[in-house]
This record gives structure tokens, C-alpha cells and sequence, in this order.
């Protein structure tokens, strides 16, 4: 309640943000879109890895900005009022985003 | 021609292994839908970012599964009639997808 | 001076936490000898790439153990102090270690 | 027998590719005592972080030599004498490298 940003599991985002996010969203399902119409088209398979590895890329493009507003609001914020919760939290999407044991390279 | 599966650019794929591949694309659709909801519903960015993590982990064993087709008809096809190019696009295809120098981990 | 953990751009470690932190830096140097050896006793290619595979993993579980200890020690430490510029060094290395654009996959 | 690059699981190596393998290998051993020098004399853990990035990457761009010759001596050789065993190898060291399922990003 006394975060603007965060309540319980909320994240209240501007509705700028909010429409720059969804925008991105829609152009990644554009992508896929146009994976489909490869496989439909027997377009050949090195051209469609090629795209997928884009597709990826624009996928963690959008999780970098999702994940530089998360530290910048709702971290910065709980850890000032006391709650060092989210710091746990982070470790954990680090190790699942790049350190996994399995992760070998 | 002489060649089943490739000609110039094409893979020619087999009804159900398109209609499998086609199936995993709309369901990876169908999870970009489930961000986009999360987005609007102001759901907190940490639930994002695993979902996001989740999506991603799709399209690499969607890429894997093509990956595995395209060295099993394609590049070992061209090899035995004597286009040895295909090793080339696979030792990209390796690079673009996991050693690019700026992957730093 | 007023943080025991950091100071400007020291992070202060006890001794077990060195000793450890030493340890699995002597055990990739180990495994770097490995290959070496492998490499000297013409080893099969494919088996050369697994070894280096584990290497890198070992690196990543270094980095991760290493990442935990900043973000609960110096991280923590500075906000709770009042600076934030922590929040944007974790955002960069979130980036250098997993999302660089070019980072395909 | 028959294969002056790979006998059963052997890579037989020019001397001055063997040499510059080492080198590299040797490289990167000297980077991981720059990583322990900066542990023993307390440096900043973001710093630390930084230089493990650099080691990975080093250490990506050695697997990727490996590989590419890989595949243009052993590869492409046993698939010509009608061995393709070689091709499920590199689907493997493609999961392992980039695809593995628990390799979320």
C-alpha cells in the first residue's frame, strides 16, 4: 500500500510503459507469425534458425527492459523500507536466466 | 531436384511434421498472449520475468527440433552428394546461436 | 570507511570465504590443464568440446556463488546507505552476463 | 585407419595448430590467476564479475575453434566414408552448448 509501484505481487506500471511493453509483445507475436508462414512456405530450415535466433534476441531484449525497471522500482524500493526479500529474488532470476548449473555455455 | 528435402532454399517437410512444428508455434503464441495480459494487468514484474524465461526456453527446444531435422536430412544429404557449404552454415548457425564473442556468458 | 564489506572498490572478505573462492579458481586451472593435455594427446574433438562445456559451467557456478555474495553484501549495503548506483551496475552486468542484444541465444 | 584426421577417437593435429590451441589454453590459465590475485587483494566483486565475463568468453571463442575444425576434418570426413554417427554427435554438443531445456536464456 505504501508503494506506489509494488503491492503484495503488483507492479503498477504507467500506461506509456505499459503500451511501449505491449507494442513489443505484439511485434514478437508478429514474429512467430512469420516463423509459421516459414514452415508453411518449406522455406529452408538454416533460414528459419536464423530467424528464430532473432526472435530470441528481441525476447530478451524485452526482458532487459522489463528487468532494468523491476531493480530501479520495486527492488530499490522494499529494500528502503526494510524488506531485503527481493535481493533473494534476484539471485534467483540471475541463476535462471544465465547460471544455471545445466546452463554449460 | 535430386534431392528430396532441399532444393535451393527449401525444405520440403512432411504434413505432420509441419502440422507438430506449426502446433508449438501457436502455442509459444499463445504464452506472448499470457505476457501481454500480465503486462495489462499490472502483474508484478518478477512473475514476468520467469514467464519470460519460460517463453524462451520454448523457442530453443522449438529451434532445437528444427536444428536436429537440418543436420539429419538437409546437411547430410548435401555432404554425401558432395556440397560440403552446409558445414559453413552450421559453423554460423553454432556461432549465431551460442559463441558469438559479445555472449559473454 | 562507514561500510565494512565495501570501500570505494574493495569488497572486504573473510578469510573462509577467500580460501573458498581460491579453491574453485585452482580446480578450473586444473581442468584448463585437462585440456591442454587433451589437446597434446591429439583427444577426439568431440570429447575436447564436452570438457570445455563442463569448464564453462564451472566458471558460471564461480560467478553465480560470487554475484550472491555482491548483491547481499555491497548491493544491499549501498541503498541501505543511500546510494543507489549499485542498481544500475547490477542492470549491467544482468546484461553483460545474459542479454546482450547480440547474445542470440 | 583411413582417416588421417580421426581414428576411432583420436583428432590428430598439425603441430602449429596444437601450438596455438596451447597458447590460448595457457591465456586463459593466466586469466583465472588474475582472478585469484583479485580475491586475495579484496577487489570490488563487480569487478571481479566483469573479468569472469571476459574469461567466458575467451573461453566460447576456444570451443568455437575447436568445433569448426571439428567439423570441417572429422565431420565432414566420416559422413564421406558413410559413418553418420557424427551428425548425432553435433545435435548433442548443440543441446549442451545452447539448447538444454534447463537453459532458460
Amino acid at each position: 500500500m505504501s508503494c506506489e509501484h509494488c503491492s503484495e505481487k503488483k507492479t503498477i506500471r504507467k500506461e506509456e510503459d505499459k503500451k511501449k511493453l505491449i507494442s513489443r509483445i505484439n511485434r514478437l507475436k508478429g514474429q512467430m507469425d512469420g516463423i509459421r508462414k516459414m514452415i508453411e512456405d518449406d522455406r529452408y530450415c538454416g533460414d528459419v534458425l536464423i530467424q528464430l535466433a532473432a526472435i530470441s534476441a528481441s525476447l530478451k531484449s524485452l526482458s532487459s527492459v522489463i528487468f532494468e525497471n523491476h531493480m530501479h522500482s520495486c527492488v530499490l524500493k522494499s529494500i528502503k523500507e526494510g524488506d531485503d526479500s527481493s535481493i533473494d529474488e534476484i539471485v534467483e532470476l540471475f541463476k535462471k536466466f544465465s547460471w544455471k548449473k545445466k546452463n554449460l555455455m
